[in-house]
């Protein structure tokens, strides 16, 4: 999976992954009116309002980008009609040529996380039936349970040509309260990062592997190191834009192949809108503010990365 | 809501909780045949047999137990219809009076924490409608984020009277791998364990607090250990029966009052009739099996820990 992500990136020269995270105060009111009149102030209309702003930043943008990465929290705070606007939303994109990058940090003892791996990358055969539950490309997984709760995403990796981005050190504020933590004079992001590595062996795809790593723009001295620690991972830099990090700090999550890493913004597309410096789109023209901020993110990338 | 949790333990004398994990080869061929016959080899056909199943457990068991807890991931697995069946199970088990410990191992960066605490401790509103999308009564946390992963979990369980268990050291084989590692001399998880108190400390609930934690029964040394670094918190302990645990390695978890621990067993009772010292039941009589496997565990611990 890694390599066709890696062809896409090349073809659109464009290391960036646009993260579908609809909180509801993104969703311009024009949508959400519309169905609150239709279905009531019901989850299902903020589902179906979901699903059109997500339909409109996806036609908006998906021929500047590679992937998406939709938050799945933003959909399963909505319930049952939110996990359908989900699944819609990753068919879309693929519909779209997109890669997609389920953003759900799942990892739990090894009979749960395969559970989790079959539904979102894998197949449940019954019968004669093959089928694909939600069927993303990569996800995300959380490690804290060791290899025993990682291993069942690598080993569907394997059998799918699918991928996994394991957080390693994340974006947040208080990230380090045990991410930081020294081990062995080292801090612990640093014995995880060891780990995506050994669990990255066992799934290359060309000179890259299926299992990547989640580092947060935030953190760039780290990404320096962890790049150098994890030289076959793919690195996802969440934290672009709104979150803190810029253009000027990214080049060091970087090989020198120019390949690497994938930087991720979230709301400083999909609610460029609602920013001073987008907000003559208006709500209106929500998906036109989210194309020009990407346009300008793309070029920040490239102007300071390459 | 820790002090309802407490009230049924009380009052069945059972500080046990019943995993309804329903993995598909635990679900009886009499029940899958059924609903594949009605509707093909499809995920509603599988999601209506796992409700079938449950429903079978929890009307066997209900009223010797004072909780279920639902491990999302299983559901998960069989995609939008598979969560249908986790919402439909929720509902069915609050109707039968029994609190429920949704196993959702979420945790990500603070705005998205609040969301997946919204979805599923707290509510969403929407125009003058306040609607509870899935409203299980507690939930799993994972710490890896630190405190804005968590303290979202935490102000909904202020608002709503809800609860959460964070995970400090599970039951899997590979835990000790993150967990386990040496921190200013000590593991990892006291280090976790010393925030669950801090977090606690904001959600008390009577004598104990709404903020728990997640202790394998596999480690009762740890469970000794963390019994005292967190007096206050109720400590959720898998990893009973089929995982290795048993009632002699129980005791340290629990306070001298009594109190303090829930016991979880999934397999061990909900395939129950597939182990050999219940196989006299049969795959129809899986439900008295599980009610079997259930005394016997009470018996177990009421044995060795009081």
């Amino acid at each position: 999976m890694i390599s066709k992500l890696i062809e896409q990136i090349k073809t659109k020269q464009a290391p960036v992954v646009v993260g579908l995270d609809p909180q509801l105060s993104f969703i311009p009111e024009q949508i959400l009116n519309k169905y609150y009149e239709e279905k009531g102030y019901t989850l299902e209309a903020v589902a179906d309002a979901v699903f059109e702003y997500n339909k409109g930043l996806v036609d908006a943008t998906y021929d500047l980008i590679p992937a998406v990465k939709p938050q799945i929290a933003m959909y399963e705070q909505f319930g049952i009609p939110g996990l359908i606007a989900y699944k819609k939303t990753v068919d879309y994109c693929h519909e779209k040529g997109l890669v997609v990058i389920g953003d759900i940090k799942r990892g739990d003892i090894g009979s749960t996380s395969s559970a989790y791996a079959v539904g979102h990358i894998g197949s449940v055969k019954l019968g004669d039936q093959v089928i694909k539950p939600f069927d993303e490309d990569i996800v995300t997984v959380n490690p804290y349970l060791g290899t025993d709760g990682v291993k069942p995403f690598v080993d569907v990796c394997n059998q799918e040509d699918k991928g996994i981005f394991v957080l390693v050190k994340t974006s947040n504020p208080s990230s380090g309260e045990f991410q930081d933590r020294t081990v062995d004079g080292r801090p612990l992001y640093e014995i995880v990062a060891e780990k995506v590595v050994e669990w990255g062996n066992e799934s290359m795809d060309g000179d890259y592997s299926n299992v990547g790593a989640v580092v947060g723009a935030t953190y760039p001295e780290m990404g320096i190191l962890l790049r150098e620690i994890m030289p076959k991972a793919y690195i996802l830099v969440p934290g672009y834009g709104a979150q803190g990090g810029s253009g000027k700090d990214l080049k060091g999550f970087f090989n020198k192949d120019g390949l690497g890493a994938i930087i991720n913004s979230s709301r400083g597309i999909i609610a460029a809108y609602k920013n001073e410096k987008y907000s003559s789109f208006g709500a209106e023209c929500y998906m036109d503010a989210a194309r020009k901020a990407t346009e300008d993110m793309l070029q920040d990338i490239r102007e300071n990365v390459f």
